[in-house]
């Protein structure tokens, strides 16, 4: 039995992308920046990759930057836009519930001098508006929120975003971390109101070792990484390519995302209607989230006990984020989850590939392990 | 005819490397972060290559870490290595020839204050060891420089530059780019007196998308890319896992190093004897640089116009670094050479699969165009 639940941290290869990644692994092995035959081929390989991401965001190409990884991405938004815009304000507004790779550059900022509101989620996990209004004044340069919580699905209203900026009249740029939303529900920059929207390979099914901003065009921001000025100065260091060509392979490949959606919501209520029936579990993820992901605490059973336990048995599912492991969950612990059940959570985290029998199968082995477990400790 | 000799930009990924990387991209996609089994499994996917990279720095494994590309590994040594050692001084020297993923940070740290002194280089390319004695004083905190120049092959002798720190009682530490080097000659940091040490993976046969910093044991430096702690905290962001394993095996790969050096001796030997017949060529590389880089000017023919010339026939040649597409040689042009004879230069760089009879067809075609272009100009 190999029953794969930890798509959130990060996904099987497609077989588009490997398919899209040998020719460039092997014949097509050129520098995209070397000006001879072999270069402008690698080029060519480069623009389409550009091209198919470009397609899924409904934007232009030349506002897709190809990254080295979604947290590049992240750290050169963040830095970045703050370096920017700094003699424009000095108010930064993001949630307490985002990922390191955005949380810990906020904490850095704030070293530095820039006062870093952190909204608070409310009930679902997501941000309240009204908190945001407060929270955005004219003095702040940057909103920084992701769209899809890693841990437990929840979805901000990230479109707000542009909004309370008009309103309080800032300066803000708005960023959107999209890296769990891309390719399971519809992402849009233009219409999220986003100036910087990041996106990573490896949790759609391409390679690890790829991502990417979307900068909107006329949006400056500074490069964090410095060199030989790739991807038009913002990301440099010679372009991954194999990955990159992976990451637009998986793209092209997405299924159409409304209608895989809902095949999700169906999987997601078929779990859940199980699990709920099992006396010792409680879902954490609210009803609305992603339907992707869902975190649970079966209680008396720590977290790494019951991870083990599954996985013996071939069924793999993480303790909140891969980025965190050893640590108690912090976006449990936000919202505020007593330490009895953050300390008990999973997150069972589905694909489009992920069928009812597998789910049936993680369902049958928690029973299990409810009566094997508890009965021992 | 297709004859690759554009190694310096980028390389072929040898069979070995996309050999071990394909059942990362399909079987074991695991995220090494992960602790369920599919993530222990590709943890130790990462750790052999990491036993790989050390085996051959002579080094242990837990001082290599691996970043997403050589120019982050830049970038976090000598920002990490300023943060970390400016409260013991503010002087950095480094060369006038660096690579600009070192060459940017340096302006950089400049902005913000720091004294930046960088060595000329003297005839051959290299820096007199005066000067960096004369450089170096109590107060500085970082010495970098680079192994192998990217453009013209010249060695530095950068086992002095610890010598300098200690001699002038200086808290500085020492990093070496040894991104040209690595592979192809002795790059060993514990000889070299190196704190820190760069190495990337496509220039040794290995894919793009991955490089790595060695740092001695017991050397702290602070993180420049921050988020989920991946690599002890130093690299965060997920693992480009096909790319390292690749990487990993590509070292492993590496035929004899001096016997292979022999070889390349003879080799550009070979080629240098055969170009300096042509009356129009002269060698801008230094006799005792590293042979598998041969830049040469051809007088009255445009760079552009040479490599397009080639590149027509299936010859692949660069006009100095991939990475500076568009401008005039720096490196060139700081070595005093007169812009006529740079804006002819072209760098022929040569990969361990080089044969003679590639080499005939280069020096043939480099004859025919002095007939056939140069009359037309």
């Amino acid at each position: 039995m190999d029953i794969y639940l930890d798509n959130s941290a990060t996904t099987k290869v497609c077989r588009e992308a490997v398919d899209a990644m040998l020719p460039v692994l092997t014949d097509n092995f050129g520098n995209p920046s070397a000006v001879h035959a072999r270069g402008v081929r690698a080029k060519t390989a480069l623009e389409t990759a550009r091209g198919r991401i470009a397609n899924v965001l409904s934007c232009a190409p030349e506002e897709v930057y190809f990254s080295h990884s979604g947290t590049l991405a992240n750290n050169t938004a963040i830095f970045g836009a703050a370096e920017m815009k700094k003699r424009a304000g000095n108010r930064i507004v993001t949630t307490a519930l985002e990922h390191p790779s955005v949380a810990n550059c906020m904490a850095r900022l704030e070293e530095r001098g820039f006062e870093v509101i952190r909204l608070k989620p409310a009930a679902g996990g997501a941000f309240a508006p009204e908190d945001l209004l407060r929270a955005v004044n004219k003095n702040t340069i940057l909103i920084s929120c992701m769209l899809v919580n890693n841990e437990t699905g929840a979805v901000n209203p990230v479109e707000l975003l542009q909004k309370a900026a008009r309103r309080a009249g800032a300066p803000a740029l708005i960023h959107v971390d999209a890296i769990q939303a891309f390719g399971k529900m519809p992402v849009k920059p233009g219409k999220l109101g986003a100036d910087l929207l990041t996106i990573s390979g490896h949790k759609i099914h391409g390679p690890k070792g790829v991502g990417a901003l979307y900068v909107r065009k006329g949006v400056q921001i500074r490069p964090y990484v410095v060199g030989g000025g790739q991807e038009n100065g913002l990301f440099s260091g010679t372009e991954p390519l194999p990955a990159i060509v992976g990451f637009g392979a998986a793209a092209a490949a997405l299924p159409d995302v409304n209608r895989t959606l809902e095949r999700m919501h169906e999987l997601r209520r078929y779990a859940a209607e199980q699990l709920k029936a099992l006396p010792a579990v409680a879902i954490n993820s609210p009803a609305d989230g992603l339907p992707y992901i869902i975190n649970l605490s079966v209680a008396g059973i720590p977290s790494q006990v019951l991870i083990n336990y599954l996985s013996e048995r071939g069924i793999y599912v993480s303790a909140g984020s891969a980025c965190k492991k050893g640590h108690r969950s912090e976006v449990l612990s936000v919202m505020g989850l007593p330490p009895a059940r953050i300390d008990s959570a999973i997150r069972v985290s589905m694909s489009r590939y992920t069928t009812r029998e597998e789910l049936d199968a993680l369902v049958g082995e928690i029973r299990n392990a409810t009566k094997n477990i508890r009965t021992k400790l």
